[in-house]
Protein backbone atom coordinates (compact mmCIF):
# COMPACT_ATOMS: atom_id res chain seq x y z
CA UNK A 1 0.00 0.00 0.00
CA UNK A 2 1.56 3.56 -1.19
CA UNK A 3 1.05 6.12 1.50
CA UNK A 4 1.34 9.13 -0.64
CA UNK A 5 1.12 8.78 -4.46
CA UNK A 6 1.92 11.95 -6.05
CA UNK A 7 1.25 11.84 -9.73
CA UNK A 8 2.71 14.77 -11.99
CA UNK A 9 1.27 15.92 -15.05
CA UNK A 10 -2.64 14.76 -14.51
CA UNK A 11 -3.27 14.02 -18.33
CA UNK A 12 -4.14 10.65 -19.97
CA UNK A 13 -1.62 8.77 -18.38
CA UNK A 14 -1.28 10.57 -15.06
CA UNK A 15 -5.19 11.20 -14.85
CA UNK A 16 -5.68 7.17 -16.16
CA UNK A 17 -3.04 6.09 -13.29
CA UNK A 18 -5.02 8.27 -10.08
CA UNK A 19 -8.77 6.93 -11.40
CA UNK A 20 -7.04 3.33 -11.36
CA UNK A 21 -4.97 3.88 -8.40
CA UNK A 22 -8.48 5.20 -6.59
CA UNK A 23 -10.57 2.62 -7.97
CA UNK A 24 -8.16 -0.19 -6.83
CA UNK A 25 -7.42 1.08 -3.34
CA UNK A 26 -3.79 1.36 -3.88
CA UNK A 27 -2.75 4.43 -2.21
CA UNK A 28 -4.40 6.17 0.55
CA UNK A 29 -3.92 9.67 -0.69
CA UNK A 30 -3.18 11.08 -4.11
CA UNK A 31 -1.46 14.15 -5.17
CA UNK A 32 -1.90 15.69 -8.59
CA UNK A 33 0.78 18.21 -9.57
CA UNK A 34 0.16 20.36 -12.69
CA UNK A 35 1.18 23.62 -13.91
CA UNK A 36 -2.18 24.86 -14.34
CA UNK A 37 -4.39 24.86 -11.25
CA UNK A 38 -7.40 25.06 -13.44
CA UNK A 39 -6.90 21.74 -15.16
CA UNK A 40 -6.44 20.23 -11.60
CA UNK A 41 -10.11 21.06 -10.67
CA UNK A 42 -11.63 18.30 -12.51
CA UNK A 43 -9.63 15.25 -10.87
CA UNK A 44 -9.77 16.96 -7.56
CA UNK A 45 -13.86 17.52 -7.61
CA UNK A 46 -14.00 14.20 -8.61
CA UNK A 47 -12.27 12.61 -5.78
CA UNK A 48 -9.62 11.43 -8.20
CA UNK A 49 -7.12 13.74 -5.99
CA UNK A 50 -6.96 14.34 -2.78
CA UNK A 51 -4.94 16.79 -3.07
CA UNK A 52 -3.67 19.22 -5.81
CA UNK A 53 -1.09 21.95 -6.35
CA UNK A 54 1.41 23.48 -9.13
CA UNK A 55 4.33 23.34 -7.09
CA UNK A 56 6.53 20.42 -7.55
CA UNK A 57 8.36 20.01 -4.59
CA UNK A 58 5.50 20.74 -2.14
CA UNK A 59 3.88 17.74 -3.87
CA UNK A 60 5.82 15.32 -4.07
CA UNK A 61 8.10 16.64 -0.25
CA UNK A 62 6.05 13.38 1.83
CA UNK A 63 5.25 11.11 -1.27
CA UNK A 64 6.83 7.70 -0.95
CA UNK A 65 5.91 6.97 -4.84
CA UNK A 66 6.39 9.42 -7.30
CA UNK A 67 4.63 8.82 -10.89
CA UNK A 68 6.15 11.16 -13.66
CA UNK A 69 3.79 11.67 -16.33
CA UNK A 70 4.82 15.15 -18.28
CA UNK A 71 5.91 14.91 -21.97
CA UNK A 72 9.04 12.95 -21.99
CA UNK A 73 11.38 15.76 -22.50
CA UNK A 74 9.57 17.73 -19.66
CA UNK A 75 9.39 14.65 -16.80
CA UNK A 76 13.25 13.95 -17.95
CA UNK A 77 13.72 17.99 -17.05
CA UNK A 78 11.91 17.83 -13.78
CA UNK A 79 13.14 14.47 -12.51
CA UNK A 80 16.27 16.27 -10.56
CA UNK A 81 13.76 18.34 -8.56
CA UNK A 82 11.65 15.60 -8.04
CA UNK A 83 14.93 13.91 -6.46
CA UNK A 84 16.44 16.29 -4.27
CA UNK A 85 12.45 17.45 -3.01
CA UNK A 86 11.24 13.64 -2.30
CA UNK A 87 11.76 12.02 1.00
CA UNK A 88 13.96 9.12 1.71
CA UNK A 89 13.11 5.68 0.08
CA UNK A 90 10.74 7.60 -1.76
CA UNK A 91 10.91 5.74 -5.36
CA UNK A 92 10.15 7.41 -8.01
CA UNK A 93 9.16 6.18 -11.91
CA UNK A 94 7.87 7.79 -15.43
CA UNK A 95 5.90 7.20 -18.08
CA UNK A 96 8.04 8.35 -21.04
CA UNK A 97 7.74 6.71 -24.54
CA UNK A 98 11.55 6.93 -24.27
CA UNK A 99 13.84 5.43 -22.09
CA UNK A 100 17.98 6.22 -22.24
CA UNK A 101 17.81 9.88 -21.53
CA UNK A 102 15.83 9.75 -18.30
CA UNK A 103 17.53 6.13 -17.08
CA UNK A 104 21.24 8.10 -17.85
CA UNK A 105 20.07 11.09 -15.84
CA UNK A 106 18.53 8.95 -12.85
CA UNK A 107 21.60 7.22 -12.42
CA UNK A 108 23.45 10.52 -12.01
CA UNK A 109 21.24 11.55 -9.28
CA UNK A 110 20.94 8.52 -7.55
CA UNK A 111 25.51 8.71 -7.95
CA UNK A 112 24.60 12.06 -5.56
CA UNK A 113 22.01 10.76 -3.12
CA UNK A 114 20.62 6.96 -3.04
CA UNK A 115 18.28 7.36 -0.70
CA UNK A 116 15.27 7.68 -3.59
CA UNK A 117 15.58 5.07 -6.08
CA UNK A 118 14.33 5.17 -9.79
CA UNK A 119 13.08 2.88 -12.01
CA UNK A 120 11.87 3.69 -15.58
CA UNK A 121 8.22 2.63 -17.44
CA UNK A 122 6.67 2.80 -20.52
CA UNK A 123 2.70 1.88 -20.34
CA UNK A 124 2.02 0.67 -24.01
CA UNK A 125 -1.23 2.43 -23.44
CA UNK A 126 -2.69 5.59 -25.10
CA UNK A 127 -4.66 7.11 -27.12
CA UNK A 128 -4.20 9.67 -29.98
CA UNK A 129 -6.41 12.05 -27.68
CA UNK A 130 -4.81 13.44 -24.87
CA UNK A 131 -5.60 15.40 -21.67
CA UNK A 132 -7.50 14.48 -18.50
CA UNK A 133 -10.89 13.90 -20.39
CA UNK A 134 -10.25 11.17 -22.15
CA UNK A 135 -8.19 9.47 -19.09
CA UNK A 136 -10.21 6.32 -17.76
CA UNK A 137 -9.53 4.12 -15.04
CA UNK A 138 -9.16 0.84 -16.86
CA UNK A 139 -6.72 2.39 -19.80
CA UNK A 140 -4.11 -0.31 -18.04
CA UNK A 141 -6.39 -3.38 -17.93
CA UNK A 142 -4.40 -6.30 -20.20
CA UNK A 143 -1.58 -3.61 -21.92
CA UNK A 144 2.27 -3.86 -21.51
CA UNK A 145 4.08 -2.28 -19.13
CA UNK A 146 7.92 -2.38 -20.28
CA UNK A 147 10.03 -1.83 -17.32
CA UNK A 148 13.53 -0.65 -17.87
CA UNK A 149 16.01 -1.36 -15.03
CA UNK A 150 19.73 -1.68 -15.55
CA UNK A 151 22.61 -3.00 -13.78
CA UNK A 152 22.30 0.16 -11.32
CA UNK A 153 18.49 0.08 -10.80
CA UNK A 154 17.95 -1.03 -7.44
CA UNK A 155 15.37 -3.75 -6.83
CA UNK A 156 13.36 -2.15 -4.34
CA UNK A 157 12.27 0.33 -7.50
CA UNK A 158 11.91 -2.77 -9.83
CA UNK A 159 9.64 -4.38 -7.67
CA UNK A 160 7.63 -1.38 -7.20
CA UNK A 161 7.79 -0.57 -9.85
CA UNK A 162 5.97 -3.23 -11.26
CA UNK A 163 3.87 -4.48 -8.29
CA UNK A 164 2.27 -0.77 -9.24
CA UNK A 165 1.34 -1.47 -12.70
CA UNK A 166 0.32 -4.85 -12.06
CA UNK A 167 -1.87 -3.92 -9.48
CA UNK A 168 -3.06 -1.41 -12.54
CA UNK A 169 -3.88 -4.34 -14.46
CA UNK A 170 -1.10 -4.61 -16.84
CA UNK A 171 1.39 -7.19 -17.79
CA UNK A 172 5.30 -6.14 -16.70
CA UNK A 173 8.01 -6.72 -19.21
CA UNK A 174 11.37 -5.87 -18.64
CA UNK A 175 13.56 -4.25 -21.04
CA UNK A 176 17.30 -2.56 -20.86
CA UNK A 177 16.93 0.78 -21.71
CA UNK A 178 18.15 0.96 -25.02
CA UNK A 179 16.45 -1.97 -26.11
CA UNK A 180 13.25 -0.43 -25.53
CA UNK A 181 14.23 2.22 -27.38
CA UNK A 182 14.47 0.67 -30.66
CA UNK A 183 11.65 -1.45 -29.81
CA UNK A 184 9.47 1.73 -29.62
CA UNK A 185 11.17 3.27 -32.14
CA UNK A 186 9.76 -0.02 -34.60
CA UNK A 187 6.33 -0.71 -33.08
CA UNK A 188 5.65 2.95 -32.21
CA UNK A 189 7.72 6.13 -33.37
CA UNK A 190 8.21 4.71 -37.17
CA UNK A 191 4.36 4.28 -37.52
CA UNK A 192 3.54 7.14 -36.20
CA UNK A 193 5.90 9.56 -38.59
CA UNK A 194 4.71 7.29 -41.73
CA UNK A 195 0.59 7.90 -40.55
CA UNK A 196 2.21 11.54 -40.43
CA UNK A 197 3.38 11.48 -43.83
CA UNK A 198 1.00 9.33 -45.39
CA UNK A 199 -1.78 11.82 -44.10
CA UNK A 200 0.64 15.13 -45.25
CA UNK A 201 0.90 13.61 -48.88
CA UNK A 202 -2.18 13.10 -49.54
CA UNK A 203 -3.32 16.54 -47.93
CA UNK A 204 -1.20 18.50 -49.42
CA UNK A 205 -0.54 16.49 -52.91
CA UNK A 206 -4.06 15.27 -53.90
CA UNK A 207 -6.54 16.91 -51.49
CA UNK A 208 -10.11 15.94 -53.10
CA UNK A 209 -8.81 12.12 -52.47
CA UNK A 210 -9.36 12.92 -48.96
CA UNK A 211 -13.25 13.03 -49.38
CA UNK A 212 -13.51 9.03 -50.75
CA UNK A 213 -10.84 8.26 -47.61
CA UNK A 214 -12.70 4.84 -46.62
CA UNK A 215 -11.94 2.48 -43.49
CA UNK A 216 -8.19 1.29 -44.79
CA UNK A 217 -6.53 5.06 -44.85
CA UNK A 218 -8.43 6.18 -41.85
CA UNK A 219 -7.45 3.38 -39.56
CA UNK A 220 -3.82 3.28 -41.57
CA UNK A 221 -3.36 7.43 -40.40
CA UNK A 222 -6.02 7.34 -37.29
CA UNK A 223 -2.39 7.83 -34.74
CA UNK A 224 -1.33 10.96 -37.18
CA UNK A 225 -4.28 12.69 -35.09
CA UNK A 226 -2.04 12.27 -31.77
CA UNK A 227 -1.02 16.02 -30.59
CA UNK A 228 2.20 17.39 -32.37
CA UNK A 229 3.49 18.97 -28.93
CA UNK A 230 4.02 15.28 -27.49
CA UNK A 231 5.61 13.45 -30.67
CA UNK A 232 7.86 16.68 -31.28
CA UNK A 233 9.18 15.27 -27.99
CA UNK A 234 9.02 11.56 -28.55
CA UNK A 235 10.71 12.02 -32.07
CA UNK A 236 13.46 13.81 -30.55
CA UNK A 237 14.36 11.97 -27.50
CA UNK A 238 14.62 8.74 -29.71
CA UNK A 239 16.17 11.07 -32.94
CA UNK A 240 18.90 7.81 -33.40
CA UNK A 241 16.89 4.79 -33.13
CA UNK A 242 13.70 6.81 -35.04
CA UNK A 243 16.13 7.67 -37.79
CA UNK A 244 17.63 4.06 -37.95
CA UNK A 245 14.15 2.67 -38.24
CA UNK A 246 13.06 4.90 -40.98
CA UNK A 247 16.06 3.84 -42.67
CA UNK A 248 14.77 0.12 -42.71
CA UNK A 249 11.08 1.01 -43.49
CA UNK A 250 12.41 3.03 -46.86
CA UNK A 251 14.38 -0.24 -47.29
CA UNK A 252 11.47 -2.11 -47.49
CA UNK A 253 9.54 0.32 -49.60
CA UNK A 254 12.38 0.33 -51.93
CA UNK A 255 12.11 -2.90 -52.38
CA UNK A 256 8.22 -3.32 -52.48
CA UNK A 257 8.51 -0.04 -55.22
CA UNK A 258 11.03 -1.97 -57.30
CA UNK A 259 8.14 -5.13 -57.68
CA UNK A 260 5.76 -3.10 -58.46
CA UNK A 261 7.83 -0.92 -61.32
CA UNK A 262 9.08 -4.35 -62.61
CA UNK A 263 5.77 -5.56 -63.51
CA UNK A 264 6.42 -8.97 -62.39
CA UNK A 265 3.77 -10.67 -60.41
CA UNK A 266 5.64 -13.12 -58.54
CA UNK A 267 8.65 -10.81 -57.15
CA UNK A 268 5.40 -8.70 -55.90
CA UNK A 269 3.20 -11.37 -54.83
CA UNK A 270 6.23 -12.76 -52.54
CA UNK A 271 6.97 -9.51 -50.83
CA UNK A 272 2.98 -9.10 -50.02
CA UNK A 273 2.90 -12.70 -49.21
CA UNK A 274 5.79 -12.29 -46.56
CA UNK A 275 4.08 -9.08 -45.35
CA UNK A 276 0.71 -10.19 -44.89
CA UNK A 277 2.32 -13.64 -43.25
CA UNK A 278 3.78 -11.19 -40.65
CA UNK A 279 0.84 -9.17 -40.14
CA UNK A 280 -1.45 -12.21 -39.40
CA UNK A 281 1.15 -13.62 -36.65
CA UNK A 282 -0.27 -10.75 -34.26
CA UNK A 283 -3.39 -10.23 -32.92
CA UNK B 1 -36.50 -4.28 -60.78
CA UNK B 2 -34.04 -6.89 -62.81
CA UNK B 3 -35.06 -10.15 -63.68
CA UNK B 4 -31.79 -11.92 -63.67
CA UNK B 5 -28.35 -10.67 -61.61
CA UNK B 6 -25.41 -12.57 -62.52
CA UNK B 7 -22.68 -12.31 -60.30
CA UNK B 8 -19.53 -13.26 -61.26
CA UNK B 9 -17.28 -14.48 -58.48
CA UNK B 10 -19.13 -14.66 -55.38
CA UNK B 11 -16.76 -13.81 -53.06
CA UNK B 12 -16.73 -10.77 -50.75
CA UNK B 13 -18.10 -7.94 -52.70
CA UNK B 14 -19.97 -10.28 -54.76
CA UNK B 15 -21.67 -12.47 -51.98
CA UNK B 16 -22.30 -9.14 -50.83
CA UNK B 17 -23.85 -7.97 -53.48
CA UNK B 18 -25.70 -11.06 -53.56
CA UNK B 19 -26.99 -11.09 -50.13
CA UNK B 20 -28.17 -7.15 -50.27
CA UNK B 21 -29.81 -7.51 -53.37
CA UNK B 22 -31.84 -10.57 -52.05
CA UNK B 23 -32.48 -8.71 -48.88
CA UNK B 24 -33.79 -5.76 -50.94
CA UNK B 25 -35.97 -7.70 -53.17
CA UNK B 26 -34.16 -6.38 -56.02
CA UNK B 27 -33.75 -9.07 -58.56
CA UNK B 28 -36.03 -12.14 -59.45
CA UNK B 29 -33.67 -14.58 -59.78
CA UNK B 30 -29.82 -14.22 -58.69
CA UNK B 31 -27.26 -16.73 -60.58
CA UNK B 32 -23.62 -16.87 -59.37
CA UNK B 33 -21.13 -17.88 -61.37
CA UNK B 34 -17.36 -18.96 -60.13
CA UNK B 35 -14.48 -21.23 -61.05
CA UNK B 36 -15.38 -23.63 -58.07
CA UNK B 37 -18.61 -25.43 -57.76
CA UNK B 38 -17.67 -26.05 -54.34
CA UNK B 39 -17.58 -22.56 -53.31
CA UNK B 40 -21.03 -21.65 -55.12
CA UNK B 41 -22.31 -24.77 -52.54
CA UNK B 42 -22.91 -22.38 -49.03
CA UNK B 43 -24.87 -19.41 -51.09
CA UNK B 44 -27.08 -21.52 -52.90
CA UNK B 45 -27.93 -23.83 -49.66
CA UNK B 46 -28.59 -20.22 -48.07
CA UNK B 47 -30.61 -19.25 -50.37
CA UNK B 48 -28.81 -16.20 -51.61
CA UNK B 49 -28.82 -17.79 -55.01
CA UNK B 50 -31.29 -19.34 -57.08
CA UNK B 51 -28.93 -20.73 -59.31
CA UNK B 52 -24.83 -21.53 -60.02
CA UNK B 53 -22.80 -22.23 -62.77
CA UNK B 54 -19.14 -22.85 -63.49
CA UNK B 55 -20.06 -21.59 -67.02
CA UNK B 56 -19.31 -18.39 -67.71
CA UNK B 57 -21.71 -17.92 -70.91
CA UNK B 58 -24.00 -20.23 -69.24
CA UNK B 59 -24.45 -18.05 -66.75
CA UNK B 60 -25.29 -14.67 -67.97
CA UNK B 61 -26.75 -15.72 -71.32
CA UNK B 62 -30.15 -14.39 -70.42
CA UNK B 63 -29.00 -11.63 -67.45
CA UNK B 64 -30.08 -8.25 -67.96
CA UNK B 65 -27.79 -7.09 -65.39
CA UNK B 66 -24.27 -8.65 -64.84
CA UNK B 67 -22.25 -7.28 -62.04
CA UNK B 68 -18.37 -8.31 -62.46
CA UNK B 69 -16.93 -8.85 -58.79
CA UNK B 70 -13.77 -11.40 -59.93
CA UNK B 71 -10.46 -9.53 -59.06
CA UNK B 72 -9.50 -6.56 -61.19
CA UNK B 73 -7.35 -8.00 -63.91
CA UNK B 74 -9.38 -11.27 -63.79
CA UNK B 75 -12.31 -8.95 -64.90
CA UNK B 76 -11.08 -7.34 -67.73
CA UNK B 77 -10.25 -10.66 -68.95
CA UNK B 78 -13.74 -12.13 -68.23
CA UNK B 79 -15.33 -9.14 -70.01
CA UNK B 80 -15.15 -9.60 -73.82
CA UNK B 81 -16.67 -12.89 -73.07
CA UNK B 82 -19.42 -11.55 -71.23
CA UNK B 83 -20.05 -9.07 -73.95
CA UNK B 84 -20.86 -11.85 -76.58
CA UNK B 85 -22.65 -14.15 -74.40
CA UNK B 86 -24.93 -11.17 -72.55
CA UNK B 87 -28.99 -10.65 -74.54
CA UNK B 88 -29.45 -7.95 -76.25
CA UNK B 89 -30.01 -4.74 -73.55
CA UNK B 90 -28.07 -6.20 -71.02
CA UNK B 91 -25.74 -4.01 -68.41
CA UNK B 92 -22.92 -4.57 -67.28
CA UNK B 93 -20.84 -3.11 -64.48
CA UNK B 94 -17.85 -4.61 -62.38
CA UNK B 95 -16.19 -3.70 -58.60
CA UNK B 96 -12.54 -3.51 -59.62
CA UNK B 97 -10.21 -1.29 -57.68
CA UNK B 98 -8.87 0.65 -60.90
CA UNK B 99 -10.98 1.40 -63.97
CA UNK B 100 -8.74 2.94 -66.44
CA UNK B 101 -8.39 -0.76 -67.90
CA UNK B 102 -11.81 -2.26 -67.98
CA UNK B 103 -13.46 1.06 -69.17
CA UNK B 104 -10.95 1.29 -72.00
CA UNK B 105 -11.92 -2.60 -72.92
CA UNK B 106 -15.65 -1.57 -72.67
CA UNK B 107 -15.37 0.73 -74.56
CA UNK B 108 -13.38 -1.32 -77.70
CA UNK B 109 -16.35 -4.02 -76.78
CA UNK B 110 -18.75 -1.81 -77.11
CA UNK B 111 -17.56 -0.49 -80.61
CA UNK B 112 -18.05 -4.24 -81.67
CA UNK B 113 -21.85 -4.61 -80.07
CA UNK B 114 -24.02 -2.05 -78.85
CA UNK B 115 -26.55 -3.75 -77.44
CA UNK B 116 -24.84 -4.54 -74.16
CA UNK B 117 -23.73 -1.12 -72.01
CA UNK B 118 -21.21 -0.65 -69.61
CA UNK B 119 -20.82 1.35 -66.76
CA UNK B 120 -17.67 0.99 -64.19
CA UNK B 121 -18.11 1.04 -60.34
CA UNK B 122 -15.88 0.94 -57.70
CA UNK B 123 -17.38 0.53 -54.12
CA UNK B 124 -15.37 2.10 -51.51
CA UNK B 125 -16.11 -1.02 -48.90
CA UNK B 126 -14.31 -4.29 -48.07
CA UNK B 127 -12.18 -5.87 -45.54
CA UNK B 128 -8.53 -7.15 -45.36
CA UNK B 129 -10.68 -10.45 -45.55
CA UNK B 130 -12.00 -12.54 -48.68
CA UNK B 131 -14.33 -14.48 -49.63
CA UNK B 132 -17.88 -15.36 -49.64
CA UNK B 133 -17.68 -16.40 -45.33
CA UNK B 134 -16.89 -12.95 -44.98
CA UNK B 135 -19.76 -11.36 -47.07
CA UNK B 136 -22.38 -9.14 -45.54
CA UNK B 137 -25.80 -8.07 -46.61
CA UNK B 138 -24.69 -4.37 -44.96
CA UNK B 139 -21.23 -4.52 -46.72
CA UNK B 140 -22.79 -1.25 -48.76
CA UNK B 141 -24.71 0.08 -46.46
CA UNK B 142 -23.33 4.22 -46.47
CA UNK B 143 -20.21 3.41 -48.12
CA UNK B 144 -19.77 5.56 -51.22
CA UNK B 145 -19.46 3.48 -54.68
CA UNK B 146 -17.34 5.28 -57.06
CA UNK B 147 -19.09 5.15 -60.97
CA UNK B 148 -16.59 5.74 -63.61
CA UNK B 149 -19.17 6.86 -66.47
CA UNK B 150 -17.08 8.63 -69.84
CA UNK B 151 -18.75 10.72 -72.99
CA UNK B 152 -18.68 7.71 -74.68
CA UNK B 153 -20.72 5.16 -71.86
CA UNK B 154 -24.35 4.64 -72.32
CA UNK B 155 -26.90 6.93 -69.79
CA UNK B 156 -28.66 4.02 -69.48
CA UNK B 157 -26.03 1.99 -68.16
CA UNK B 158 -25.16 5.04 -65.75
CA UNK B 159 -28.60 4.91 -64.59
CA UNK B 160 -28.58 1.36 -64.35
CA UNK B 161 -25.36 0.95 -62.02
CA UNK B 162 -26.17 3.85 -59.67
CA UNK B 163 -29.28 2.63 -59.42
CA UNK B 164 -28.56 -0.82 -58.17
CA UNK B 165 -25.73 0.36 -55.84
CA UNK B 166 -28.47 3.22 -54.30
CA UNK B 167 -30.88 0.26 -53.98
CA UNK B 168 -27.90 -1.53 -51.73
CA UNK B 169 -27.49 1.48 -49.39
CA UNK B 170 -24.75 3.13 -50.72
CA UNK B 171 -23.76 6.76 -51.80
CA UNK B 172 -23.04 7.02 -55.78
CA UNK B 173 -20.29 9.19 -56.88
CA UNK B 174 -18.87 9.82 -60.28
CA UNK B 175 -15.87 10.26 -61.27
CA UNK B 176 -13.99 10.17 -64.56
CA UNK B 177 -11.51 6.96 -64.82
CA UNK B 178 -8.33 8.61 -64.80
CA UNK B 179 -9.76 10.95 -61.94
CA UNK B 180 -10.70 7.56 -60.04
CA UNK B 181 -7.37 6.04 -60.32
CA UNK B 182 -5.28 8.65 -59.29
CA UNK B 183 -7.81 9.34 -56.03
CA UNK B 184 -7.72 5.58 -55.09
CA UNK B 185 -3.68 5.45 -55.24
CA UNK B 186 -3.62 8.16 -52.97
CA UNK B 187 -6.06 7.30 -50.59
CA UNK B 188 -6.02 3.38 -50.84
CA UNK B 189 -3.39 1.66 -53.03
CA UNK B 190 -0.68 3.91 -51.24
CA UNK B 191 -1.73 3.21 -48.09
CA UNK B 192 -1.77 -0.66 -48.31
CA UNK B 193 1.83 0.00 -49.96
CA UNK B 194 2.89 1.48 -46.80
CA UNK B 195 1.10 -1.23 -44.41
CA UNK B 196 2.55 -3.63 -46.64
CA UNK B 197 6.25 -1.99 -46.07
CA UNK B 198 6.00 -0.85 -42.36
CA UNK B 199 5.10 -4.46 -41.77
CA UNK B 200 7.73 -6.08 -43.97
CA UNK B 201 10.51 -3.49 -42.61
CA UNK B 202 9.71 -4.40 -38.40
CA UNK B 203 9.18 -7.99 -39.04
CA UNK B 204 12.61 -8.37 -41.34
CA UNK B 205 14.90 -6.13 -38.83
CA UNK B 206 12.92 -5.96 -35.48
CA UNK B 207 11.21 -8.74 -35.11
CA UNK B 208 11.51 -9.35 -31.53
CA UNK B 209 9.88 -5.94 -31.40
CA UNK B 210 6.63 -7.30 -33.14
CA UNK B 211 5.44 -9.18 -29.32
CA UNK B 212 5.57 -5.46 -27.99
CA UNK B 213 3.13 -4.34 -30.83
CA UNK B 214 -0.05 -2.28 -29.49
CA UNK B 215 -2.81 -0.91 -30.77
CA UNK B 216 -1.41 2.22 -32.89
CA UNK B 217 0.69 -0.27 -34.92
CA UNK B 218 -2.08 -2.97 -35.40
CA UNK B 219 -4.54 -0.34 -36.99
CA UNK B 220 -1.64 1.12 -38.98
CA UNK B 221 -0.83 -2.14 -40.23
CA UNK B 222 -4.35 -3.72 -40.50
CA UNK B 223 -4.42 -3.75 -43.98
CA UNK B 224 -1.65 -5.86 -44.63
CA UNK B 225 -3.70 -8.33 -43.80
CA UNK B 226 -4.99 -8.01 -47.39
CA UNK B 227 -4.66 -10.96 -49.80
CA UNK B 228 -1.65 -10.68 -51.71
CA UNK B 229 -3.10 -12.03 -54.87
CA UNK B 230 -5.45 -9.19 -55.23
CA UNK B 231 -3.09 -6.91 -54.02
CA UNK B 232 -0.59 -7.86 -56.92
CA UNK B 233 -3.36 -7.22 -59.39
CA UNK B 234 -4.34 -3.88 -57.65
CA UNK B 235 -1.00 -2.50 -57.70
CA UNK B 236 -0.22 -3.46 -61.27
CA UNK B 237 -2.96 -2.92 -62.71
CA UNK B 238 -2.66 0.97 -60.74
CA UNK B 239 1.05 1.06 -61.66
CA UNK B 240 1.66 4.18 -62.82
CA UNK B 241 -0.69 6.23 -60.45
CA UNK B 242 0.72 3.90 -57.64
CA UNK B 243 4.57 4.71 -58.38
CA UNK B 244 3.25 8.55 -58.51
CA UNK B 245 1.75 7.81 -55.21
CA UNK B 246 4.80 6.70 -53.84
CA UNK B 247 6.88 9.62 -54.78
CA UNK B 248 4.93 12.07 -53.30
CA UNK B 249 4.88 9.92 -50.02
CA UNK B 250 8.71 9.84 -50.16
CA UNK B 251 8.49 13.21 -50.45
CA UNK B 252 6.29 13.86 -47.45
CA UNK B 253 8.67 11.45 -45.56
CA UNK B 254 11.81 12.84 -46.30
CA UNK B 255 10.73 16.19 -45.02
CA UNK B 256 9.45 14.79 -41.86
CA UNK B 257 12.87 12.87 -41.51
CA UNK B 258 15.06 16.25 -42.24
CA UNK B 259 12.74 17.67 -39.42
CA UNK B 260 13.35 15.07 -37.19
CA UNK B 261 17.38 14.71 -37.86
CA UNK B 262 17.72 18.57 -37.88
CA UNK B 263 16.51 18.38 -34.05
CA UNK B 264 15.03 21.79 -34.55
CA UNK B 265 11.68 21.37 -32.56
CA UNK B 266 9.61 24.30 -34.51
CA UNK B 267 10.01 22.72 -38.04
CA UNK B 268 9.36 19.16 -36.39
CA UNK B 269 6.17 21.05 -34.71
CA UNK B 270 4.57 22.25 -37.63
CA UNK B 271 5.38 19.53 -40.61
CA UNK B 272 3.14 17.46 -37.23
CA UNK B 273 0.67 19.96 -36.72
CA UNK B 274 -0.20 20.04 -40.37
CA UNK B 275 -0.55 16.44 -40.68
CA UNK B 276 -2.59 16.19 -37.66
CA UNK B 277 -4.97 19.08 -38.87
CA UNK B 278 -5.42 17.52 -42.22
CA UNK B 279 -6.29 14.25 -40.16
CA UNK B 280 -8.47 15.50 -37.60
CA UNK B 281 -10.36 16.83 -40.92
CA UNK B 282 -11.29 13.70 -41.94
CA UNK B 283 -14.19 11.18 -39.61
Amino acid sequence: MIRRLAIVGVGLLGGSAAKAARAEGLAREIVGIGRDAGRLGPPLREGVLDRATTELEDGVRDADFVLLAAPVLASEGLLARVWRAAPEGAVVTDVGSTKRGIVRAAERLAAERRAVAFCGSHPMAGSERSGYGVARADLFRGATVIVTPTDRTEPRAVKAVSELWEALGARVRALDPESHDRVVAAISHLPHAVAYALVDAVARLEPEALEFAARGFLDTTRIAAADPDVWTEIFLANRDAVLASLQRFRGALDELERAIASGAPAALRATLARARDAREGLR
